[in-house]
């Protein structure tokens, strides 16, 4: 058992946080090292699992990301992009593998990432189930195969809670198209189609967003011509789908050459 | 058969004249006594069937809707507002049931359509199809059954050559969306999602518009709660039916009091 | 807190009988008075919280029905047919609404359940989700309002583990269509197509059953005549929504007359 | 326009036969030079174009193949069984490609058109749109990448006129995830799941079948996992995507040498 890599969860708290503690605790391949949280929140110094109202996992929480960094060897981190961008450095010191699903990342921001990734295995992903990442190398070929003939149109649906618009998964899924077709998503995307918008413009994206309920993520990549459709679809109904395969990540990450790396190099797809 | 009503098709040459010439014709229900199509359109004077590349209807294109009017006891009429407002007021002196599918009709449209409908049988939809129809009433049964726990959304998929979204259904069904639950449209509807939009809003009504191919019309209605959802699904394939529909409404209008009516009326759903 | 209904969980180390335990425990409009197992079962004298891996829940488990339905004012029952009419009996001694989720009840089964059902409150549902039973209220209007030019089929989609075909949910929707018809579903039912079926009978009603991975449950009420459908869909992500609707029923049958109610009855659809 | 490939249509007086006509008199890329139908048939001697009820098309309609094969370089051909046999020695002695949509071959039938392919071009396909070959390759691919977690499901929907079920389509792409998977069709595949089943016993391929209404062709290819599916669809909304698949096939096999081809020859996927 000690033996086995150790990880630590950031924002142990949140949704994604708890799944994550949980999901390494039961894997049998990882051992839960520690729970980041900010100073001053109600769970430091806590049993994760207690703190849960569940039974003890035997990993405290702590607020000091470097101590706890120092006595792991992955860290997976679906928090928010100032925090990330923190942890980045700190995981880069700790020669600990980063496993990064936050989203809402700007430019600077992954210049940081890239600067901490000379020095240790960076794993970055909008989304990380397995699924997901097949359809958007799938994407990527049929948009290759087919011409403009065929309009290309996205649709995620999403629980109410998400705060943006499309989804990243959608804008990843998107831009597989647009490189299928070798052309810049930038110009080709078309999101929110409200009012008088004219005939739709040949060779252009389009992107709807449905919220609703505690729907976990579905995504349709949709390539329509006349007469026939083909249609790509994910549905993820659990949440521990990402969490699996951030642990894989943070897995397939051991012994790697220093660098970033998504999903589609530790699937292998 | 020269006792079946007579009708006339205006708008003859288009996609949706043509449908319906032919459905007239065929339908053993009705004799189509004349298409009407504007001055200086090549297709004047020609037999409708021929204009259409077959064989022949036995009835001619026209420039003069108050002739051909006269002749008819209902016109089928999807062409654009300013045509169908004056189509309106000269079925009406011809004593003709009006079945009125033009889209985008403005306020005061409306009004000189009801002061027409004054004096002549007028049947006006939006979407002239059973099914669409069924789902209008059922969304608004559900809509009051079930509480704002419900998140509902509309989502609708047409053809890349549509000029506006969310569609004239789509809408009508948002609205008994509203009514069920006793609000405003104006005041729940949210369209055309994109960027940082913040949680969804508690009893909003979302709309979504994908445009591909030659979709005919497909229009879903989510009522999406904590761990399920139930959802109202419609799929056009073929425009016929909106064809079938009107020949039925203005088939149902023969004899009745002068006044406007809709399709709920038409089917007596 | 004391104040608030007791409620058994029969079977509670099921799948079932863990949500329905902490669904229940929960609530904060019911108490969790005891879980019964079968003697000899390893959690037997246990916490429920504990037994299940987690935070204590102030209740225990036993082999004693007799005296956990005595301090209890509702029992919720998702096990199987011997023990359920078992449970009926037991109950009804108690004065106990008796919440009954189990499928396969045989024609003697039911019997003896309505006997029971003479001296207390009998609550049964093939689906004790609100969508489903909202779905099955609308299958039948609609098979009423329309003919037998809409092929009906009932589509359902269930994790890999079930073991009977079509589901009870889709048969309980198929008798509504059958209702709404005014036919018997025995003569109009047709499942598991496969070879040379011949053309599809005008007036039958198709099942088709997918299984697959941990589907909770999904189904489709088609209507499909020339040019348009209209569906009718229940998505079930979280088998959290049937307990809920199971301690629903449970606080609804609180002081209602003897007798055996379904779920149409507790939602008052 | 007279050195355009001349191509007949077999069975021309059939819902598939009319609408090859059609497609390959307004292509622009061929010469419609006859259409074939037994001996005795009403339309034989008439213009195919006027025994369809439309405008003359300049061939006619003929009870004698070996003639008009002799005029022609391509034949296309969605009758049956025993009539393809036929026509597949004719075309062959004509050195006409013979492009062959019929269904429901038996080994025997197999064996006499590759007889004759050794003489001449024969190009045969299930399912002759783009879209449906495009989803067998990608089914293939999904099904080498993703290991048998992944329950594997086809669900297919035709009009209430098909005769069989799973459609040659269906099984098409079964036999494709077969492949992909190492195993034989034969040996996994699970169709018309009905009654006690058992769980699903895993590595296997099930098959439904939906019938109803005038549903031209609708085809899912699910790949269903603990807490995530993917899903290839594929939908079919007008017959005429089949019609143009034949017609590009027989310009394809222009030249060739003999042999048997499928539509991923025809598409270069």
């Amino acid at each position: 058992m000690s033996d086995l890599p150790g990880i630590v969860v950031t924002g142990v708290s949140g949704r994604m946080g708890r799944m994550l503690a949980q999901i390494v605790a039961e894997s049998g391949k990882a051992r839960l090292v520690a729970g980041v949280e900010r100073p001053g929140h109600a769970w430091i110094g806590q049993d994760i699992g207690v703190a849960m109202g569940g039974a003890p996992l035997g990993a405290l929480v702590t607020d000091d990301p470097v101590e706890a960094f120092a006595r792991a060897q992955g860290v997976i981190d679906f928090t928010a992009p100032a925090a990330t961008v923190e942890f980045a450095g700190l995981a880069a010191q700790a020669r600990a593998v980063h496993v990064i699903g936050t989203t809402g990342l700007e430019e600077a921001d992954l210049e940081k990432i890239g600067a901490a990734a000379r020095h240790a295995v960076i794993v970055r992903a909008g989304n990380m189930s397995l699924g997901v990442n097949l359809l958007t190398r799938l994407t990527r070929k049929i948009a290759e195969a087919l011409d403009e003939d065929w309009d290309i149109e996205v649709v995620e649906a999403h629980h109410r809670m998400k705060v943006d618009a499309p989804s990243g998964t959608a804008l990843m899924l998107g831009e597989a198209a647009a490189a299928g077709r070798g052309v810049s998503l930038k110009d080709a995307r078309v999101s929110g189609r409200d009012g008088i918008t004219g005939v739709r413009e040949r060779g252009t994206i389009g992107f709807s967003a449905i919220r609703g309920g505690d729907i976990v993520g579905e995504h349709d990549v949709i390539f329509a011509a006349d007469g026939e459709r083909v249609i790509l679809r994910h549905v993820a109904t659990d949440r521990a789908v990402f969490a699996r395969g951030a642990l894989r990540a943070a897995l397939w990450g051991q012994g790697r050459k220093p660098g970033q790396y998504d999903m589609i190099d530790v699937l292998g797809l």
